[in-house]
């Protein structure tokens, strides 16, 4: 039992949500899972970190084989707990984020906090999966998910998966004979517009709700995340950290009128 | 005055900080300035979007030439209620987003509200560029920000920039004579390593503050932000919003045992 493996488990809506319970059956046949994941919903929180209000940790449930921790933090901040206090002794081999209520591919890899847990994971020098299902529906069905959930976290812990590695996988809706694989894909190009919904409060003031909808600006590129969710695939997205824009690097020497050096070193 | 230019000026310190004073100032010399910035600190944000809750807007002052509001959402969503609803008749020629207290250098462009709605900004067609101050004091001197500010928005509103843009400027600490210009730069790669500091409140419950180090994961490298910034210059990173790792993606083609598509399509 020594090597077991070691899982750690988040997600953002909640640890008591059903899609957690969906990801822990993913990790169960790999080793012994702990999860941290936040109190309530952290839906849209992207990689938000908590600086300024003290942090609450429970246990709510603790196996030999599986622990279960409510952190009343961001998605980011059970990463951090979990891999700097929690499992501070131990080796994790893997982390999995979700599986979330509602897909993840596009720009949603930007706001996501499904998404900014599995990146955060990546840091701590493991493989990390975001699995996210195309349903925001609180009874969505998720035995597509985990089945495609076990079998690419059963290929990324067989090995030659170079690190650092997160992967964005996304599931449409269905059931598993009705989905026609796994697609590897890139982020399709695209943004949210949003509309506000104006409303009145009981005293009589305006407050307005956010709601919006997703501009795809390559609907005919057939090699990206959103093509593949809508054709029926689970799409999978290695995703990166460096934001830097290289082209625009190059673009914008002229500008600024200056060398990557523009007076000489004083010291 | 039909053709003054519409300056949108955000942050994630709130829009009562010091900073926010001196983006303004930034701003006010190339055109009317519209302020929509969160009610409180917002830091650490990310690009959050409030999902569950509903959001109140105040107008805290109006003049010809500068209109300011306070929203209490994200950093993100203040730049949604700017140009999705407050301004969606007219044509927003700038974001800019800070001055931030506190660097937004490397890896802290992910967890940075104020780069958050400078992606945001650059989301809707325009540039956007994001200011911060390696200083986090609340007291902090803007002279050189503003200085080196008003110099990075003037070049890039004199066009010939190509769009999208979006820039993630980093001032280090220092008088303008101090400082040693600009340097065009990458992101510099790292990772923040955590320690929870551990405390007991009122009623004897356990509680933790999140607090880190980052660890440089190329210090001797002489071409990142970090360095620029270490060095005496203001750091200019282009920033860009595609997440995949196209290495990785190469890659992965074996690991999965699938090409493009897996299953010949029902359709």
């Amino acid at each position: 039992m020594e090597n077991r493996r070691l899982i750690l488990v988040t997600n953002d809506d909640g640890y008591a949500s059903k899609g957690m319970a969906a990801a822990i059956e993913v990790a169960r046949g790999f080793g012994r899972v702990v999860v941290v994941a936040p109190e309530t919903t952290q839906s849209g929180m992207s990689q938000a970190i908590t600086m300024y209000n003290p942090l609450y940790l429970r246990r709510i449930r603790q196996e030999e084989e599986l622990e279960v921790y409510a952190f009343s933090g961001t998605p980011v901040d059970c990463v951090k707990m979990a891999f700097d206090y929690l499992l501070r002794e131990e080796r994790v081999d893997l982390v999995i984020s979700g599986i979330n209520h509602g897909s993840n591919s596009a720009v949603n890899v930007l706001y996501s906090g499904t998404m900014g847990a599995a990146i955060e994971g990546s840091f701590y020098g493991c493989p990390a999966i975001g699995l996210s299902l195309d349903d925001h529906a609180a009874d969505a069905d998720f035995e597509a998910s985990v089945l495609y959930g076990r079998r690419i976290v059963g290929d990324v812990l067989a090995g030659g998966v170079p690190l650092p590695l997160c992967l964005n996988v996304n599931v449409p809706v269905g059931k598993p004979d009705e989905l026609r694989g796994i697609r590897l894909c890139r982020q399709n190009r695209g943004f949210w517009r949003e509309e506000f919904y104006r409303h009145e409060d009981p005293r009589g003031r305006e407050y307005f709700w956010l709601t919006g909808e997703f501009v795809n600006m390559e609907p005919e590129a057939t090699d990206t995340d959103e093509w593949a969710l809508a054709h029926g695939y689970v799409s999978v997205v290695p995703v990166q950290t460096d934001m830097t824009d290289y082209a625009r690097l190059r673009e914008l020497r002229g500008v600024f009128g200056v060398g990557p050096a523009e007076k000489p070193a004083k010291s």
